[in-house]
């Protein structure tokens, strides 16, 4: 009997942790395991808004896939997934393509744009390393450019934030601590600065404790930043954005840098295959396979959990894409032993920390409300325990954060 | 009698040694000495190549005018000049006049285009502490973007330098260094990297020893700069230069950063106020006053001194302003003493130096021919060496370059 071949295509949260698992698991021989990326590291996604904002080094959010994987075990490649071809069972990569027995689709979100005119062209997204590190740069040359013109332009000094979601808000809150850094290396009047929070949704961080979500606001706002709740953006153009202001008016708010961070679809490969999804996000089964491809597994931010106590899906988070990855690299060794009995997914919701920069934050954590320090404290060790799960303790030495006060 | 006032206009080298010299040779009464300047730091133009190649921090290169002059003796104001009133012996500034008795012009040069298309709009220059910074974030914000793309613009990481001259290879020196610390920052190939240097004169550094000059080139080559020697920018546009090629032809050099550092004219405020002057340089009479001008003195860039050996102008340095300051406070001392006797002002050239990064420069000192290492340890000489004349040992020990070997 040939050897089975099981892909997995990402090797974020979810990928990794199917692959870190799976060879754990497995003897060399059992089956071949590929990992297939498009960059030769692994970055953490949740860390992302530090290395936008500067207050994190892009290198400090990032690790070389090789130091986590069994070479003898994992094979990898370094490329990027065009399409999955289902009836052949072969995945296009951009330079080759792959055959497989089993696959796991951990490809990662996508930014969400509802259609918003202009938000593709001229905002950002903390979407991965590259554009983290290019929305840091863009905000240093503003401010550094902004000296060197003789008809100052304050827009230049901005920025607005679109939504407050998770993602909105801890970036907020590490970008209201880099500005007066920013400010004092660039010799500009920290009263120019504006730093703006535009959200259609009636509040801050929906779903969240109304009690920590007031604590979060009122907290960055001492620090700076302006909220707009309730408020749209109709559009994204080269000096700003457009939001609507009551039933027919709009108002134009002049801003140097943009950067959206109001939505999560899936991977656009999920479409492209042809695999059935809503918003590019698969409604698994419960044992985390696609409807109709008993072949192929899909977790993450592109595969779609309902919350039945609330009848909603699961938000995609970091948490949720592990507990996915270890579960799929169970039912991969049984499908491989020829063991019927698959395990179903079951969310187990540990507690969940929003960060409101490098000492403070809100949460929940065990059923319990934290704010503060203590909420702070908790944000680093749960960053600590993903490195741990996927890595070891030698990469939460090499990576992790421990200015715990 | 009424006590006489000496204002400067400028806290570069010239102004700022006028200063220095002038509060040490008069007492608190003798006379009011105002010194106006756009910041409330001084900088050295010298190092600012280093600032924009993002080698040497923009805050190394700058220190607070305040620290040096002694407040007792020499008033400060904070403000740009607009004009010099001569018949009426007052300088309008942006927010305010002030009247003179004697006047030291010491305002720096200003980049000289010669009236190519395209430079002011889309060229940097290396003028000051706000435009080094700019160009070293662009240039940062290049290497940023470029991975981002899906699809690579080689070009965006393409920086032409217009002009071989001291300022362009100092430059380059700088960049060739900075360059693989860039790709390894940003993920990016070195190979990708063009640096490139458009002279229209028939040599690099004209004027200096043609040995010398070809250890320059080679050295600069090996790191990869590429040499266009006697080729013409016939015009500058957002997406890089346009250079003659032949008779008629022209050709595109595609670059996402194009700096102009190619020539120096003097300031414009020597022509709105109607002192004679040439490309804005005041050709000064031996005391270093202004033609026609018995109260007003001009020095640094915006003077103009024949060398006449080879009847040409000495090109306009920190050597020469900082000893014109010294002879100017001695005939504003004598002045204001009524001593009718004004020294004569003679350049003592010690020697030239010129960087082509941390570890390499060429120079001639004292008539010695010198490269490598021992010309690079010279270059620190000397750059320490305005610190100590302007500021004292405590400067030196502040912002002084230690890094010898």
């Amino acid at each position: 009997m040939k050897t089975k071949k099981i892909v997995i295509l990402g090797a974020g949260y979810g990928g990794l942790m199917t692959a870190t698992r799976l060879q754990k698991a497995i003897g060399v021989n059992e089956a071949e395991i590929v990992l297939v990326n498009k960059n030769d590291y692994h970055y953490e996604t949740t860390w992302l808004h530090e290395a936008s904002a500067g207050t994190l080094h892009h290198d400090r959010v990032r690790y070389d896939i090789r130091s986590v994987i069994d070479s003898h075990k994992v094979g990898f490649i370094q490329d990027s997934v065009v399409e999955v071809k289902t009836s052949e069972k072969l995945v296009i990569l951009e330079n080759g393509e792959i055959s497989y027995d089993y696959l796991v689709i951990a490809l990662g979100g996508e930014s969400e744009t509802f259609g918003i005119q202009g938000l593709k062209e001229y905002a950002f997204s903390i979407s991965n390393v590259n554009s983290a590190r290019q929305i840091r740069g863009h905000i240093e040359y503003q401010f550094a450019t902004y000296q060197t013109e003789v008809e100052k332009k304050d827009e230049r000094l901005t920025i607005v934030v679109g939504g407050a979601g998770f993602t909105g808000i801890e970036f907020l809150g590490e970008l209201a601590n880099r500005i007066p850094e920013l400010c004092k290396e660039y010799d500009v009047d920290f009263q120019k600065v504006r730093l703006i929070c535009v959200e259609a949704a009636p509040t801050a961080l929906p779903g969240f404790d109304p009690e920590l979500v007031s604590y979060a606001v009122s907290h960055l706002e001492k620090k700076g930043v302006e909220f707009k709740i309730g408020t749209a953006i109709k559009e994204c153009t080269p000096d700003g954005i457009i939001v609507a202001k009551g039933e027919n008016e709009t108002e134009e708010i002049k801003a140097g840098t943009v950067v959206w961070a109001a939505g999560v679809r899936g991977n656009a490969v999920i479409e492209k295959s042809g695999i059935e999804a809503m918003r590019g996000r698969v409604k698994v089964q419960p044992d985390l396979r696609a409807p109709g491809h008993d072949d192929i597994f899909v977790i993450g931010d592109s595969s779609l959990v309902i919350n039945e106590e609330i009848n909603r899906p699961y938000p995609p988070t970091a948490q949720i894409a592990m507990q996915q990855g270890e579960i799929v690299a169970k039912n991969l060794v049984s499908l491989i032993r020829n063991n019927p009995h698959l395990e179903t997914f079951k969310p187990d919701i540990k507690g969940t920390v929003c960060s409101l920069g490098e000492d403070d934050a809100i949460g929940v954590v065990y059923g319990k409300k934290l704010v503060g320090t203590k909420a702070s404290i908790m944000k680093k060790v749960i960053d600590n325990r993903a490195l741990l799960m996927i890595g070891g303790p030698s990469l939460v030495l090499k990576k992790g954060k421990f200015k715990l006060l």
